[in-house]
């Protein structure tokens, strides 16, 4: 109901979102839109690449004297700071860990090489705006959606933060990890990684408040399916998981299984090993998912590779403005794409309208 | 393109599976599906349900003179040894870490609540059916599935097998792992748990071998990402994982990165963490992904819930034929997901053929 | 929303209509399934097939306590009186007007030529199935859906009926118009061909009452797209129009344009040229459509064709039971298509909820 | 396979179309693409709208070195020469046969107004950017599709035109009909009507030459069914057939039945009732479709209607620039959708392959 459609690569014209299904009659400022956008970039220029996207959005289609007509909504940002030569050099040697060899074979050759082309994180920035409506539509129903850095490298943060912790610290650092002083160790991993010409990977936890039970579908469609779907559509995921997730498979069933119980008239479970999520539904406690980041593919540090055309081992050394860790923009984006299932799921059940309100 | 459409409940008339999209040309004999069905049942009754599903299927359409005929293919496999009376007294009290309290909410109260419904293992046999199609279409093309148990409860599997070791050893006994003396390590772990009236989860990694480079499709359609889908459309899964997985968050890039070489005329990679898959294509390394279980929610142990009609805090013990483990049940199941994407893939790119060979 | 998947074939075990999409809490008697599918057999065998199809309908999944369940609920009906020998004859020579050749080419050969295959006119007796969950679906909104046979061969319906006459006298006779005289002229015209060993077509048009305005989607999920998609799923269809249809494009704009009034508070127009669609959506008024079939192409007269096999030129002439006429038989089926696609925007809309009540 | 995204209003910042599915390696030259959009504007400013649309077409996406890369393409037009004054007088009273009103209901009033917003014939022109992407892909194969106006108001084409003819003439008159002769009356009739303050509809034919038997699939993806439903996604549209279409309704079996013979080697049939479209599946003749559009509602005529606002019945002028018949700028836009849905046909079945070519 919620459709997305991307277009753009990263030295093209500019990268956009097409959103088919939003209802009409929500207001949108593309204040809100650049300010998530904003989140892609975090203050701190060291620990991710030096390509500053200062992106500005043009809505092409669909909102109206303010408010989305229920037309699709086109967002588009233009494509600045470009600096294609650095890409040039690659073209025969297929980059360990980057998904340019497999991109060639698919499409003949034909494909924009040029930055990563579609592969590139660059696409992520449409993410984050089509997010950015699915959380507002998500906020008229009393849902918030909010992820913050987990884990970067072998740093965890291991204190048990409360919600209101997680919203209030996350952004407030370069790494996006709401507990200051795990986080100052986390940059330091990064700038690590980062003055050895190698790179770093890590973890996302995001969570949704406020969803009632009852939404999402059975088996294909199911609500952790479409999660799991999105999150690997992100560039670098290698893992995700639900509630207690891995860890789920060495616990017993009677230590897994939340108990249910009635506070305040509502029916709860003391526990949330389940991340919020039964049998494709939500059960009305908080959506709890993580998402694995593997380490950014392109490194200054020579690697042992192949010559396309000629068909014989080389070396290849990845220069060029290249984030040491992408965990820390890719913050931004799993709370978007999470968004963003959970706003299709809320408008196929009909917990959000098809219109809201009515104009004069 | 191999679209796959469930129907039936645990205790209807029986589940089927209708494929869409299957191209014409396929021998398909009964037997074959038979005997993936059969996987399904572990030899040794003592640790999966008392259930015994003998499982005849029917093709209803879509096969004639022993070939697929590319319209759709509809198999049904009547439900059989049916103990309704066991879940009558579940239905004012909520199981927890099942999903018949979400679903009651969902549909009303309207589904059919004897033995799970739709949220049933039951409904996990027709996927298995689609898959034992699947894998004789990529076994078509030269590629084969398949999973084994790698971990049950905190009984892991150490020792690194070949896939020729996995192939032989995993059908050969009941917990499907086939490293014989870790399988028995594993099923003490799981009868331990059952004699305390509890149950326990587990890990099964699926490889897939033979697919070219370049199958798959970028972002949204991505085949890591359809695969997560699919694994995660399976009950009781609550985590997905590609290549090192959630572990490559935690190693440096030049690590994780995998260099490619020249072998007998092809780029091939030294390692695979990769687990085959790069910017959502096949980079012609062997597929490898694992999918984590949680413990069946069903036991006897007496929890913590509510009962949803008088709103109150209660107790329940869930009785009737339960598994203790579902592991070993959902070892060809995860093969069966896993075939389903792969041949879905491998169509939409034209690897496999709409139509295989000619009829006289 | 309402995705509607057919299988079976025409001398294969039976075919099947599964739904996907319905709302739970929709009481369902297969009695009323019955009903409309004994609408497919005019009461006179002489202008339509010798074969008696006397369908049993058995629900396979989707129904639990006399109610739909919301899951996907499976409808299957055996094959019965099948004579396959009539059609081995024609394996070499490809009948004029029929899918048998092409249909050889898309599938190499391997389709179930037996009795027309999937391209039977057996496969509408699913749509029928399908169309009477979507006619009481739509009923619970007050809407209702009639079809009557207007044309026959040469024989129009020249008398203005009224709804009312419409719905009191269609199944009445044998050829399914309202109007006993035209129908029997009708009936006269398909004796005629039927007994010059021809066969005649005609016009089928369909009425659907109570839609609220504003139903529907604009550009490529128009309500008249998708009615036109779902009317040209049916087989010999080759024409479709809404409200004046082909006509309007020989009149004047001022004339063609329905001028709106306020009747009771409401907004109506006073002609219906628009056939109850503007710019894909509903207006409040009746839908009206029409439907044009070809005569059936299988016919005793001899025809010129080719022998596939060794490619020249032959005759043939197609004996067994066929209908000199499908119209009669396809009105039910004309009803049933547009309801399905009508339930299926009602549901999209939220103007039928996704659950009917609830139980307790 | 080739899905086509429209967005843009007709008084936004522009329109465009999305291409998600096509081909890499296919030559694209926007000029050819402006070519296309030039057919809509037909020479003499007379008989169509005074608003003159010199588009320029900007490919934002999925182009590379001159070749489409296989990402998603994505065109865009601006919107030029507006003059959203014309508009503000018809916020309140309903425009008989437009669908203001039942836009209006549909979308709680915030639906973008200006200049018909959504359902404006302005997004016919992303139809035809997308259209001319498919016509390259289907002359890659050699498969041509040309239309032309057949009929306008009550003046039709009756002689009986070569496709060489049609080719040649369509776009050298006013009216795109390749008979001059009958063009300078169907020019009449619209300047009549004009003159006025009417409207006049019309129909076009198109034909597809060149496509292999087998192509399409059958029942609910059958080609007709994807022409009819892409045909009544234009506006306007009222009607849409297949080869002798609604007459078929009215010849005998004998007559519509195309008998087949054996030509150069090939099965071809003497006669094309059937518009080339057997059981949904192409025949290898050519496709032949007619699709009927009414007179444009917006007329200076007055006309009785409601003020929606009031709910009383009162008066409309429609003023501003409005075309008094959109038969000739429809011409292209039928060519356009017939050629997307071949294409996406012809990419579905293989018969165009996913990547055209290599490249260095």
């Amino acid at each position: 109901m919620f459709r997305v459609t991307l277009f753009g690569e990263s030295h093209g014209p500019g990268v956009a979102a097409v959103i088919d299904g939003c209802p009409a009659g929500l207001r949108l400022d593309p204040a809100e839109i650049h300010k998530e956008l904003a989140k892609r970039m975090p203050p701190d220029a060291t620990v991710t690449s030096a390509r500053r996207e200062q992106d500005e959005v043009q809505i092409l289609s669909g909102v109206f004297d303010g408010y989305t007509t229920g037309a699709p909504l086109a967002m588009f940002v233009p494509n600045r700071d470009i600096r294609s030569e650095d890409y040039d050099k690659l073209k025969s040697a297929a980059r360990p860990g980057h998904a340019d060899y497999p991109t060639r074979i698919k499409y003949g050759g034909f494909n924009d090489l040029r930055g990563g082309g579609r592969a590139s994180g660059r696409l992520t920035a449409p993410i984050v705006m089509a997010g950015a409506v699915a959380k507002k539509l998500l906020g008229s129903i009393g849902v918030s959606v909010f992820a913050h850095t987990v884990q970067i490298h072998r740093i965890r943060l291991e204190k048990q933060l409360t919600h209101e912790a997680i919203i209030r610290g996350t952004y407030t650092n370069t790494v996006r990890c709401a507990d200051s002083e795990t986080a100052e160790k986390m940059r330091a991993a990064i700038l690590k990684a980062r003055n050895e010409g190698d790179s770093v990977g890590g973890i996302v936890e995001c969570i949704a408040e406020g969803l009632p039970p009852g939404i999402g579908e059975p088996i294909f469609d199911s609500l952790d399916a479409d999660l799991a779907k999105m999150a690997f559509s992100i560039p670098a995921v290698k893992g995700f998981e639900v509630g207690l997730g891995f860890q789920a498979s060495s616990v017993l069933g009677s230590v897994n299984n939340d108990p249910y119980t009635v506070k305040d008239g509502k029916v709860v479970t003391l526990t949330n090993n389940a991340g919020g999520i039964l049998g494709g539904l939500t059960n009305g406690m908080p959506i709890v998912v993580r998402v694995a980041f593997k380490p950014p593919s392109s490194i200054p540090k020579q690697q042992n590779t192949v010559n396309l055309k000629e068909m014989r081992d080389t070396k290849v050394e990845v220069t060029g403005r290249h984030d040491p860790c992408i965990v820390p923009k890719a913050v931004p984006v799993v709370e978007a794409a999470v968004a963003i299932v959970l706003a299709d799921h809320c408008l196929r059940s009909g917990t959000i309208p098809r219109v809201l309100g009515k104009k004069d």
